[in-house]
């Protein structure tokens, strides 16, 4: 890192490298394209906070083993307080982006730290790996590392079996000295062109039959042979009046193909070990670790999104009704839902054998599992008060003609605000549910974790059933 | 009309003239500017259906007072057999167009014909209604008329009493010999850019101190001092490969702002009554035959997002799974419960007492109702079910490059289709849910025949309790 | 039947039989024992009906086979007229009992009537077929046979498939020269101990390798070896003053035990044949006369507990406010909506290859499914208006005390109602929604018709997807 | 209290006085007949529970005042130790009951306990108010007083003003030198007949014109004049086998009659005070204890509702199914939900002006409202996995007859039970939902705490709206 460069600007001098990132059918410059450029201001303004007099404190820590602040997302936590102190750095970034930027890699940095505290673990599986992961995981704090995973194959065709279909996984086709050759796609990457890394490995339980599919790697976005093929961006360009949040908070999804991509060994973390494999999936330190940062998150993404609603409710004139109340009533009960479930995670942080302590696991997946309903919810309450008012927002800057602007400001005016506040907050509000951002974040919030379903069912299946059995016992032989 | 014109062409060319539409803070020519090209290109291919043998006989009928054929909607039913001709060129326009397009001026042209046919229900309010409407209505058919209708004021404070806020309602500022001049503004003008008339009256009930504000007009879409300022266009540019529904049918929201527009006195159909115009608002031949067409369009509409998600499950291997099979069968019960409210509609026809034949309004009605709940709830399932596949759709035209492309055929495909079908498949599903033309759709279904609220209230309050009350009664006097 | 009995009463007489009715932990005989004198009763009117010159017409036909007039449920349909004639019987009987009598075996007489019709159909699978539902459905008719059908095994263990349990499965344990002998258990005999016959066929699909398992038989309910184990009876006494609907139609739901029970040669219509018993259970023609019968019965139902909670809104003075007529009007939108499918499913029946009229069962398949939704829902509304007042209505009879009597009078009555009526009209509601009888009603119409969420999925699987597919295809391909 | 009495001997000796409790109407000795019985043992259990040495520490402290061991609810919390005890307290009663007892005074007492702590607020009000209010404070303690609570006047018309109906408000119709006489109506009396005394003050505001209906009074029981009138009983005997719940947990509901009570001026606590009265009602300590209670008793019955669904699940075969699991971890997420509220309000404890330290409101509230919602959606869930089993529950005691029951013991045992314990376990799941007490739970969850609208609604007119302001402020005036 160049002693003259703040670490914004050092993130942005890594992604110059020969990452093949496709857009609208053409390889583009991630650090050059117009449609990057707004969501990469933003992450370079965080990644500076831990500059800041006032913002590191919060936002780091002090660590011995590279000798400078770190974000804490990168702390293994010791006690309480650490756990607070991780929450108030991903307090502090999730308020700064109104919980609208999912993957600021402190999700994917606590995934990392989670398994690096628990590196213990794999000993019998693969003697290897905590040196591995305990050296990436140094790397990654030194570099300040922009970090994203995946995990899922691609749709081709669900109902068969893992493995069944050659194309369908992510698998290696041969190994060298140097490292394993990897073909097979990747989706969805969040993220994934803003990142330097990229955590993989296979979200099923791959048989014990098919080893070749049981990897855990960590592969340089730059990697020759890896092809970002992104959707469409929805950020028209940085200076996008009508359209702040997508302008700013744009995280990009893709695509990745492995066309034949060679990961060094150092960064073969597993390989061939299903068994290894499933246990990293379902390593609760890594869960309890990021999910934390993800549900702090939300809170901030409700009380957005409440604030949004709130003040539509006001400037129209409907925030006395009853019904409307009652919706905006339900709106602060989730935010209050999901806050005294963060509350409780803490409170009841435990240590596990490590001496690492974790918030407790079970009401963070409850939070995350109420969240995948949440938040639609509240999108279709916001939709419900602001009604026909989300399709009638005048398209242009205010005040470009005289006339039509008197006009506009005589009747598009709200309860309190002038038109032109008025109508930028309907921008605000259309950017959130409307634009294509706002559909993309309905449906992130939906699915993120997973299926919800099978979430859901896990809450049932993880849960004690002896204890639950012990209410009923009694009744049974009653007379 | 020229002679050598297709009705198509004519129509366009009424366009034209001098109106006044604003788009992006310009004033745009609407048969230039590219964000219309695409939406009057449908429109103009469904105009001259009519002059094409096959679909004429479906979609017109002769009239003899014009001498010509004229659009369905125009005809004043007197039997059974005229509801179901009614309803099959209402069925052609809608499966063109897949239900997307809802306001192609056959809800407008049936509004208008219910009023014409109830048209001596105005006889003892004013004696000169009759005949201006007869007037227009012809005047409507002869010129092949895209109207369309706006009620709504804007939503500057809705905690105010009917009238209280003085810019808030469009009012009658003066009047003189050539008509009636009016201020104020108008929301949401669904399809206004592309009409040739609007027609203006309040939806809310006028207190009888306010006559000014109670008027019923026709307004010309090129009259001086009407400003159109349209919403963001949906629509990139008519050949928008990505978003094949948005570039093709964008109708297009505005508000209207009335600066001192004068109407002639033949077009003001009423004015200064709020009696009357309270009895136009509710008038149930005009509701019957519009809301017929509504649910017909909306039954073509759950038919195309259903065929979509059905697609897609197919697809990516779910359709055998039990819960996804359930969420597509709420999907076909939902149309099916339309068809059967739309038969019965139809089978319970009656004359009202000028012996016009209406379909039957409480099963309109209902269906109506159902559909706010029902469109939503199938954009819902359509999510649940792609999932993540909707946020990871390659940008750009498939092929362009050739190793890119290759990747893509070999891990992009579905179960039966090859990858440029499934991606094209996917880009369909994400125009319907997650464009910005998606989301105002999910918002229309919900709204566009107002309050839902208000709406199922309705059918309470309208509903015959005695007929309830003897249900009850016998128990209560039981031993 | 004796000359002198009316129909009612030979109905009654039938019952004084050797059957092995097991209450509360004792054998009883049905036809004394006092729980069952209320719903003897209102059977024995409704059969009388069909001595009553108004009613007779109504409720029968004149049946050349038997010489006599036979309830409608009987009738093959052979035009629409038939059809309309048998709602209308379903409608007489349904609205004398409000619905809420679910099993007067219209529905079963109207399934062995489709299988009568279409008696054919098994010529491949057992030529004697024809003969033995032919002989059976005349005796059905001659003896005015009250009838029902079960289908299900215990709920011993569903997680194991089809037959692997022993002692799960109703199944033939020998057969000799007057017929088989049956060993096993068979759950809800809905009705049972007031039937005659019970038609008796598994509901799930029966593997190739147990045809032991596959059988259809008529069991009359006096068989020897044949136990009915009641449920609690919901009917304190048929002069049970507080529970009017418990007291007159608890249709009783029982276990039935086959303790090696013999069924002659004649009434075993199908034996160890799972594909024809297969074809039996998915048979069109008797599954839409009966869900004919459902649904009518179900529109009977809605407008009651519709009535009763309109009469409640109205009667504490909340039938102004909006969100109490918006939930009013959802229960009219649900009762127009089944109504609309009726219709339809009428309108549009078609004559089978035999040439029977049968009523168009996607019509009939979707209202059914809708009604198990739409029924909870209405029983929530009714709680959600009637609230607190359900649970403080005053026990014992009115007027029993002078002093407490006269504070009743004062403080109890209703907008438009004395204290008397208004009690009653909450003890009617109390009843359909707080009693066992409520709460049974509850969980009937959600499961009557088998799992809701297989019944849903079965909507897609049965659909026309190459229907559906025309919707999508054109866009694949489009440029 | 006699020395030789324990504490719920004593209670018992207490009920015998001359109050006046109809049932069934008639006169009834509540320590006598059968109805009460069971109830009684039930809180008599309890009560002696402070008399032994293990429980006493949980559920009680040393009270200086009184000299003697007091019950928790008493308790004004002077830190979160104190707020932890109380916990503690309201656990151990609540797990007792299964969370199936709504009112066993503990909620009365908190309220108490919560007005006394903030006496002084009423200080200007009326200051006759803090002598009275300790005064009683320490009676209740002294003699472990039971407790009730009544706000609500009868469902007369609830469409006219407050105060408009002469009778349907509990009014002052004169005074003297020993007190106030009452006259008026109170609904929904819970626990009242098994009360020493009620605390009675109306729920709605009083407008300032009708002094005489704002009062805030306590009501011996037995006091002359008041006539308890109950609804049915739901407990057949105590020794009623198949109702395990009814028979021990039904708490009454009353509507009580004030016949001319004479209230002596001790415990006429305000009179002619509306807004003294309103400030009592809104009364932040006191709902912040008492509510603390009621999610701690909420989090016991969704533990117990869980509880008996998931070993309904096991024994039907069906725990192992992906959709029944989803049900089942939604009721685990809904208990973890109350959990992590009440965890947080009680971590979030703050000292209010007095010291008085009270768990945080804002989660206990959202706690509350959540219930509401969560207990009716886990009786559904329970239903929908039930199903069927449970409308066929046989009747009567077990083993009674020998055929029958080889019979049931070979066709109803479950995966893991025997037909008698399987048995047990569904007359559980019928009590808690298909009886009238489960169905008196269901609506009394919903409605306790007043109208679940105006609840939510409450939430948001309560929040801080300045805070929320500032999220949308900055985007309002962006460039």
């Amino acid at each position: 890192m160049s002693i003259t460069m703040s670490r914004g600007q050092a993130y942005i001098h890594r992604l110059n490298d020969e990452r093949n990132v496709w857009l609208d059918g053409k390889r583009v410059q991630v650090t050059e394209h117009p449609a990057f450029q707004g969501t990469l201001q933003t992450i370079e303004n965080l990644f500076n906070l831990a500059d800041e007099q006032d913002a590191r404190e919060t936002l780091t820590y002090w660590d011995e083993q590279t000798g400078g602040y770190v974000h804490q997302a990168f702390q293994v936590p010791l006690s309480t307080q650490d756990i607070s102190s991780r929450a108030a750095a991903f307090r502090l970034w999730s308020e700064r982006t109104y919980g609208v930027m999912s993957r600021l890699s402190d999700y994917a940095r606590s995934r990392l730290t989670g398994w690096y505290a628990t590196r213990d673990d794999m000993a019998s599986h693969d003697p290897m790996y905590a040196d591995k992961i305990t050296a990436y995981y140094q790397e990654a704090k030194r570099k300040d590392a922009f970090l994203t995973i995946v995990q899922r194959d691609p749709q081709i065709n669900r109902s068969l079996p893992v493995g069944e279909d050659e194309d369908a996984m992510l698998r290696i086709v041969r190994t060298n000295s140097e490292g394993i050759v990897m073909r097979g796609a990747k989706m969805v990457a969040t993220a994934a062109p803003y990142a330097d890394d990229i955590i993989a490995y296979p979200i099923q339980r791959i048989p014990g039959h098919r080893p070749e599919l049981a990897h855990m790697v960590i592969v340089a976005v730059g990697s020759p042979g890896l092809h970002l093929v992104c959707r469409e961006s929805f950020a028209a360009s940085p200076s996008d009046f009508a359209h702040p949040l997508s302008a700013r908070y744009d995280e990009m999804d893709a695509v990745l193909f492995f066309d034949d991509v060679l990961v060094p060994w150092e960064r073969v973390l597993l390989h061939n070990n299903p068994e290894a494999v499933w246990q990293i999936r379902c390593n609760t330190a890594s869960s309890s670790l990021a999910y934390h940062q993800s549900i702090i998150r939300l809170h901030s993404k409700l009380e957005f999104i409440t604030a949004v609603t709130s003040a539509i409710a006001k400037e129209i004139g409907v925030d006395s009704f009853l019904n409307v109340q009652e919706q905006l009533g339900e709106m602060i009960s989730q935010m209050q839902t999901i806050e005294g479930l963060i509350i409780a995670s803490e409170v009841q942080a435990k240590p596990d054998s490590y001496g690492n302590w974790l918030p407790s696991f079970k009401y963070i997946e409850t939070a995350r599992n109420l969240g995948s309903r949440y938040y639609p919810r509240a999108v279709e309450i916001l939709k419900t008060i602001a009604a026909g008012g989300l399709i009638q927002i005048p398209s242009g800057q205010f005040g470009q003609d005289e006339s039509v602007g008197t006009l506009m400001s005589k009747y598009l005016g709200g309860v309190t605000m002038q038109a032109p506040e008025k109508i930028r907050l309907f921008q605000l509000a259309w950017d959130l549910t409307g634009s294509p951002l706002g559909a993309r974040h309905d449906l992130y919030e939906r699915y993120y974790a997973g299926d919800p379903v099978r979430n859901r069912a896990s809450q049932y299946v993880q849960h004690d059933k002896e204890y639950l059995n012990k209410k009923v016992k009694p009744w049974l032989h009653m007379k």
